[in-house]
Order: C-alpha cells, then sequence, then structure tokens
C-alpha cells in the first residue's frame, strides 16, 4: 500500500543532499512523497551580494525535486537562517502533516550546528509527536557536541545516479563547491553501504520506527 | 519544618500530571506550596475556534490546585505555545524564587518536545541556579532524541486518588482525551511504584538534591 | 519472503518478557523463528534449595516456546548467573548466526543491570555484526546508570493474549512473582502501544535497522 | 528512625576519600552503619615488594572506621586489583544487603577507571536492585570516557575534620601521596559546597533515591 | 609561528574567569589575541538599580585586558541576559573569525545554564564550522542536565597570578562575590593540574582540535 | 623534543588501520615510538582451520611496521579473541609505559564492539591514568550502543601512501578482505579530511590532551 512521505528541508539541497536516494526509492515504490522545502535559500556575501539568489535556488530546486520523481514540492519561502525554534514553524509542520496524514517523516538532524536545520529538526519532534515514523539526516558534517547515531540505513544503490544528478542539478552550490562536494556524500554513502552490506547506503538516526 | 515549594508548569493540567501526587503529600506535611503556571493554556484549531478557552482553562485549573490543597496559585497568563527560553521568562521565574525563598522546585523535563515545557524547564536551570533541590518531571511522552532518567521517586500511593481527580477536574481536556488519558498515567505510576517497592510512585529526574 | 529471526534469552522467560508478542507476530506472518536460551535459568537459595530446577525451568520455557508457536528451541544450558562476556559466549551466538542466515536479532538490552542479560547484549554486538538488524529488549526494569531508548515499535495488539499465555507458561516464576509480574508488563506494552497509536505494543531499542 | 546504611568500598580508603563525611554524618544521626571492604588493599612494585602490606593496610582501615565511628567494619580480604564484575562479586554484596534491610547504599561509581571500583560499581547495580536509594561516589579522578554526575549533595561541613582525620589514617598511603592528596578531597569537597550552598559538601551521581 | 586566538566571552569576566591563563599563556608566546566581548555586561536589580554600570564594566574589562597583555579586546555592548541563539549572533562572530583567519577559538560551554554563554557557545559552533580548533571553557558551576566534559588541559603554572590578577581586576564583581569566587576558580585549577600533573591547569572541553 | 609515542593494537594490522598515518608522521618528526600488539592475531575457522596463522600475523605486523619505519614492535602473543578487560593486561600495558616515559598513547576506542579492541581500550585508561595525553582510535565500524567522537584531527595527507601499504603488508588479510578494505578507510581519512580541511585527516576520540 502506497505510504505518505514529507521530507524536511531547511533550503534546496539538503533533502537531496541527506536523504535523495532514499527519496527516489519511495517514488520508485509508488509512495506519495511531498519535499517541504523552509526558506527561500537565497544567501548573500556580507556586502548584500547574492551569491545565491531566490529565482536560480528555487529553480534549481524544482530541476532537483523532478530528477526525484517527486511531483509535491512545499516551498515556504521564508528567509534563509532566520529559522527559529517555535510555534510558527512548528504551526507550518504540523500543518503540512495534518493534512496529508504522514507515515514516515525525514527531517534534519536536531543537534545540526546550522541554525535553521537545528530549528527544523526540534520543530518536527512536536510537530510529528503523533507520526508513526521519524527518521533524522544529516546534509553537513560540522561538528558539535553531540554525535549522530546513524543506525537505520536505506540501501540506494539502485538510486545512486539519481541523487547524484539530484545534488548536481544545484548547480550554482556545485559550481561553488566544486567536486569535492559530490565526492564527500558519494564517500559516506559508499562507506554506510560497507557498513552495513550492500553498495550504497543513506544512515539516519531513529527518533521513532513502528512496524 | 516547613519547606517552601514551587511547582511550575507551562499549562494547566501539567504540574497535575507530573506531579500532582508529589504536591498533595506535600500539602498534607504542611509544606508551602506554590503552583505558578506560565500560560492561559488556551488553545485553537487552525481555523482560531478554541478547543479550550483562557476562562474554562482557568476555572479548572484553580479547580484542581484546590483538590491538591493549594491555595497560592499563580496564573502569569502568557499565550500557550508562544513561550521562548530567554531573559524574559527566566525573569519571571527568578521573581518568584527570589520572593518565597524556595527549597525545592518541581518543573518541566528541559528535553520535552512541547516547545513551553522546554523553554520552562531550561529557564528553571538559569532562575533556580541557587535553589538547592530541583527535580524534573514529565507531562508528556512524545519522543525526543534524549531519554527522561527517572531516578527520584515519591511514594505516592495515600495521594493516588487525589491526583486522579485533580487531573479529571480538567474536565474540557477530560471530555477530549477521555480516560485513556488517565489510564496512561496511573500506569505510569503504578509501574514507577513496582520498580521502587511501592504501590504507586512519580518519578523525577534530578539535577541537584540537597541533604 | 520469509525471514529468518532469532531471539536471544539468557533464561527461559526472557525472550517472551521481553518480546513474545513481535514473536507470536513474526510466527504468524510465516518467518523463521529460533529462541536462542543461554544458560539452564536454575536458580538457588543461599543454603542451596532450588528456587527453580533445571527440569521445571526446561519444560515450563518449552511450553511457552510452543504458546508462541515456536518449534526451534536452543537450549544452551550454561550456568545461571555465570555468563560472561568474551570469546566463548561470542562463538556460541555467532554459530547460529552463520548456520541460519539471520535477518533480525531480538536480544538484550547490552546495559541491562543483570550480569546474565549484559554479557547477552554484549555479545551479541559483536556476533552479529554482519546481521542486518540488531533490536534490542528489556526484560527487567532495574535502575542503571544509562537509560534505554525505546524507539522502535511493534505492534502486538494481536497478540497480547499469546503473549500473556507465554509467560503465564513459567508456572514455578508465576507462582513466585505473582499477577504484578504479568501486570507490570502488561502496563508497559499498553503504555508503549498509547505512545505510537495502538493497543499494545513491544518497544525496542536500535542497534541498526537495514530497510 | 534509624536507617541502616551500606557503604562499599574496594580499598582500604575508598569509603572514607569518597563518602566520609556523610558515613560520620549518618553515624551522628543514630543511623546503622556497614563498612564493606572488598579486597585486602595490599599492593606491590613489580618485583613483588610490598608497597602497602595486607595488614598495615587492615589496621589502618580499621583505626579510619573507628574514626568515622563506625563498629561494622567488614573486610572481605579478596586480592587487590582482581575484582571481577561478576556472579561471585554480586553475591558477596548480596548476601551482605539481605542480611541487613539496607535503606541506602553509597557505592564506587560504575565507570571509574579502576578496575576494582568499576566492578563493584557495576555489582552493586544488581545487588541492590531491590534497595531504595543507590548512591554513586568518586574515590579518584582519573579520566575516562564517561562524565560523574555530581547531583546529590550531602553537607559535610561539621564532619570535615573527622574526614580528614579518616583519610590521614591511612598513614602508609598518606607518606606515600603527601599533602596533595589531602588538599585534592578537601578542595573538592569546599567547592562543591559551594556549588550548593554550604561550607564543605560531598557529591554523589543518582543512581536512585525513594522519598 | 604566531597563532591567531580568538576568546569569546558574554560578559566582561567570563573570559578571565575561563581562560585566562591560557590567554596569558598565548600572549608570551607571542601569539595574536582577539578578546571578543558580547554584551556591555551590565545589570540590574529588579527596581532597576544597576548592580554593574556600562561604564564600569567596560573599564574594568579594559584593565583585564590590559594584565593578561591583549590589545584587541572588541566589546560588541550588547544588552546583558538578552542574547539568543540566532542568525545575528552568528553572524557577529563569524564576522570577526573571517577578518582574522583564527587558528583556535576558546569559547562558553554550548550547554551552560546562562542564557548569554549557552546561546554563544551554540552560536560558536557554526560561526566557527571552519576553524580548526575549537575549545570550551566554564565560567560557572551551575547544574544543568549535561556534564562538561573537561578533557584538554592547558598548563597555567605560571600564568596563575596574572589570571588572578585578571579576575580581581572586576573590582566591582569581586567586591560583590569576595574571595569565596577567587578562591572557587584557584581550587578548580589546582586540582585541573592534579589531574593531569602540574601545578594549575585550565580544562577545556574539545569540540574539536587539529594537529 | 622528540617524544615517547605508544600505539596499541590487539591485532597486527588495528594500529595501521586506525592510526597508521599519524605514526608515520610521528617517525618523521623524530619521535620514538612503540608498537605494542596484544595478540598472536592468529585466527582460525569453527573446524579449527586457521585463516591467519601465527607466524603469517608476525611477518606480516614486522613487514607493516618497517614500512611505518618504527623499529620497536613489542609482540605479547595473547591468545586472539580471549582478551579480558581486567589486572593481568593492565599490567602488561603499565608496564610498557613506566619503562618508557610515555608522553602520547593512541588505543582502541573503549566501546568497540571486538572483545579485544574494547577490553585494551578500557585498560588503557587505567594504567595510562598518568600520562599525559591518549587519544583513542577506531580499526572497524561494526554498530555499537555508543558513539565514536572523532575531535582530534591529524592531518596524514603526506603519509597517506605510507598507511595504504603498511595496510597491504597483511597480505593476507588483504587477500580476503579484497580492495574494500582499503577502500572503506581511504574514503574515511578523505573524508575525515574534509571535514577538517585538509586532503586526508586521521579522526581520533580526546581521553585527555596536556598542552
Amino acid at each position: 500500500m502506497a505510504k505518505n512521505i514529507l521530507a524536511i528541508g531547511a533550503h534546496f539541497d539538503d533533502i537531496e543532499l541527506g536523504c535523495g536516494g532514499t527519496i527516489a526509492r519511495h517514488v520508485k515504490n509508488g509512495d506519495n512523497v511531498i519535499m517541504l522545502v523552509l526558506t527561500n535559500s537565497a544567501y548573500y556575501n556580507y556586502d548584500g551580494t547574492p551569491i545565491r539568489t531566490v529565482e536560480v535556488a528555487k529553480k534549481e530546486g524544482e530541476n532537483a525535486a523532478k530528477i526525484l520523481g517527486v511531483d509535491n514540492l512545499i516551498s515556504v519561502g521564508l528567509e534563509t537562517k532566520t529559522l527559529q525554534y517555535g510555534f510558527e514553524l512548528i504551526e507550518i509542520i504540523n500543518k503540512v502533516i495534518d493534512e496529508n496524514n504522514i507515515d514516515i517523516i525525514y527531517t534534519h538532524w536536531d543537534k545540526d550546528v546550522h541554525q535553521d536545520h537545528s530549528a527544523i529538526g526540534r520543530a518536527t519532534l512536536n510537530a510529528g509527536r503523533h507520526v508513526k515514523n521519524i527518521l533524522m539526516y544529516r546534509s553537513n558534517w560540522y561538528h558539535t557536541s553531540f554525535e549522530f547515531r546513524g543506525n537505520y540505513y536505506v540501501d540506494i544503490s539502485d538510486f545512486m545516479d539519481i541523487k547524484i544528478a539530484s545534488v548536481k542539478a544545484h548547480e550554482n552550490e556545485y559550481r561553488k563547491f566544486g567536486d569535492g562536494w559530490i565526492e564527500f556524500f558519494v564517500n559516506e554513502n559508499r562507506n554506510a553501504g560497507q557498513k552495513i552490506g550492500c553498495q550504497y547506503a543513506e544512515a539516519f538516526e531513529v527518533i521513532k520506527v513502528f512496524i
């Protein structure tokens, strides 16, 4: 039976990096997938010149969603870097959950050092309190004072190409970060695969799983 | 010698659910108990129709306090769900502590997924930095990425009936949640009792205890 | 496709208490279930008079397995309370895993205060290093300096009666501990069900899950 | 009403260093205190020449107990450094608990780097599973991969002199370690006092407390 | 080769208390040290009368910096107690890092109970994501629900006098708190020294170290 | 000034995999490096036929040490898989430390699932209690119930070739595990490098560092 899946990201590219392979697999399985991106994902130099504009971020995000096979992309358009844990953020997520009878949520790790990521991770814990499956992903590896516990593995061996393509669809970011950006996540997924016994895997931290 | 006790809750019913038996026991022992409820505890549907009004919440909260035997109920009346960890919340709690020479604080678990609960739990750590006993309770069991450590047990066998009555005094909530709501907490208190060797117990996480 | 399931317990009754409902569900689903019980489960008063004999423990354990629908009960017969984390215990478990191509392991929580339980939990981490799913259960609730993280829920609503019957098949223990013994676990499973949204559930701590 | 207190140490001097003030206070309050020392506390150079003999350790341990006001000193006499977590150690402690109806246990921190200390700490968790209060102390500060959580404070301001005298009664150790040994613990107790608001305090990690 | 060092504090005196000896040592070694103090450090009674004025705090902070040998003191002047984890705080710190090619950051412990301290500690994790060394210090010892892990020791034996002088330069605070304030930190540094094998040491929690 | 370095491994190849680059760098810097390998590293099929003989393991281990530039290889020759945390293991390590005035220890992660690894990691905590620097490495990535905290990075960019050569010197293992074995560690070191800002890095968990 088709499941209702919600993938939540702060910025265009977070979902792709953190759980793009898993999303592509859900699509292949016929599940209903919603991608919920909270910010407009634009950002700027100290002098205000844009590194990534609202328009480019959105267009590339839409392309990436298409590559993953996701039609339902909800872009909330909050200002990048300004997310705060609290009522408003919780309610936005809560509403999407309530209206779509969500079975599984993929969300940011609540201890990520990026303020937008951690705000979303924490908000999801509250908004998703009645959802039966919550799994957290990482889309960066900056150091914090907690350790990510990768304990839920999804075999994405058949979807690695799609994942990479969806990340590369963020051409503006790809130009900026270069191939090292791709290489890092490929290495992570390859080693996660070795840990669990398949070619490529995405690793999540379990908040709750219901069988 | 009578002790000065401060029980802090976000909403009318939190204190009752989390430490109602312990409060009733303090009252029985002749201690001075203050119940400090931070929000007006009203909440609404997405369309703005109230599920619980300010007036009902307050009236039922007052009834519950009476059942527990507490005269000193301080209702701050902040908007439900809007509490944020920070200066203002800390100062409100700080002032109550300073004016009442508090010996023991019962407060929310600082890692609770409800934003009002965690804000209060965290604020209490700062506001209560000079108080000699701080104990944290849970008034819901939603999943987070930390685990509650129940390591301080209070025998409430003689006060279980009062606790249940004080929870049921929240008639609006009781109608909404039904008997499963009561049953959950009775089961928790019963099993906590079995763990420590009495009929019913409330379990707290110790921040600090002074003997 | 039928899966190969391994449930590991120190003593006759641990598996039943910790994951009896889950086991009954696997049997119902047509999976191949092995119950591996490491000790003979006998124990004695300080003066050497038996509280539970080898023969009674075994016979009642066999009855319990039958109630759960499990034919394949492996009884290793080590002395109760003498299990130690190390080579021998790891090898015993390792061999059962290698010979049966195990997909999912249910084992003791590695931080349980009972020495037999923790030895098995730790040994399983090594023995099961190439198994794709390891889940830990609790069969007692004594206090330790770590907290169990119940984050994997199995709906056992349709199997609660079977679970209770399998526990009561340990007549010797049931006589000793009385109905409070049953009540404790029923309450736990009932509240776990409330937490995740079903009638009764068993909660496990995830070591790794592979999808 | 007088309580039955059990203080457990690996070597003569551990109890004095870790909870000597608390023990002296219990004695003053009329409680029944048992000191249970598991090893003979002798130790040797690599070449076998004794640094501390069985006889000296015992005699000085008895003197220290007297200074604390404790008559009931049980010396088990196991070989120093050879303690292992397991059946035998658990049973020794279990028996003392069963025969003396113990209300409160003070024991080693289960994560102490000294093998004798951690073995006792872990064994106490099992042996004391039905005891209502278990508190862990530190008697050294070597680094491990866990952090001690001092969250239960006992005001020992009136008993600091007795504590120091009981430590100094271990003349052999005092000669070896010098005044820095005493200074370290005095500083710890003084700063613990500052943290909780008294002159001198001993800090314990709570396993469980029952009120 | 001279290193670029950034010490971050919420209030004038935090850096001195938490890492004053380490700063003095960096200065002695010829490193370039920046002290970044985020608030104006004034605070008031409930009735609004100042306990510490903006002017006094700043002047004494400048004196303290001079005693440590630091010329580069950046005072941001935000309101005391109002710091919040988020975009603005992160950007302020980020800019100082970017403009000064920082090698090592000393910052507040991200779990400190003071809201200004924890906001800075968390903000540094993000702002310093590309800095190779981040170390956290404590400047108070109030209880929280996490434990500080002191695992990076700096020998400050030759700089203890300078540290004490820099703390005492905060005459307004010193008058208020008295010698117990100094004594507490001297005891901490002395015992940290004993733990690691020198006379006085400051202990930090490692976020990341790069060799 | 040359430092005295001790690298401890359970089996021939553990040190190479976990900290081979760091060791090669110490050698290059002129430090005195001791490699201490506790077991003979032989292991067998269930039927007793050797997968790796004592002789082969030793010879290849000696070759690997030469590749790293280490002359001082101490091979204790205990039986593989039989190591237990306790007196004997602690004393062996203690003696090497005492006789060589060790400044820095690299040892197994104390929570590794392999019994030999964790026994050594734990034993080092005690044996190295007076050593000023202890760092833990991983030489496998099997799942446990704790998470490794990589927070101390060593730039091994110039030593990656040597490290790979030293691992491949274990020809018997290399034949068995194939290139995936090498690939896994190269990916780990490459991604660790990306995390900290260099080409290749080895990541350790800090127990204590002294500056």
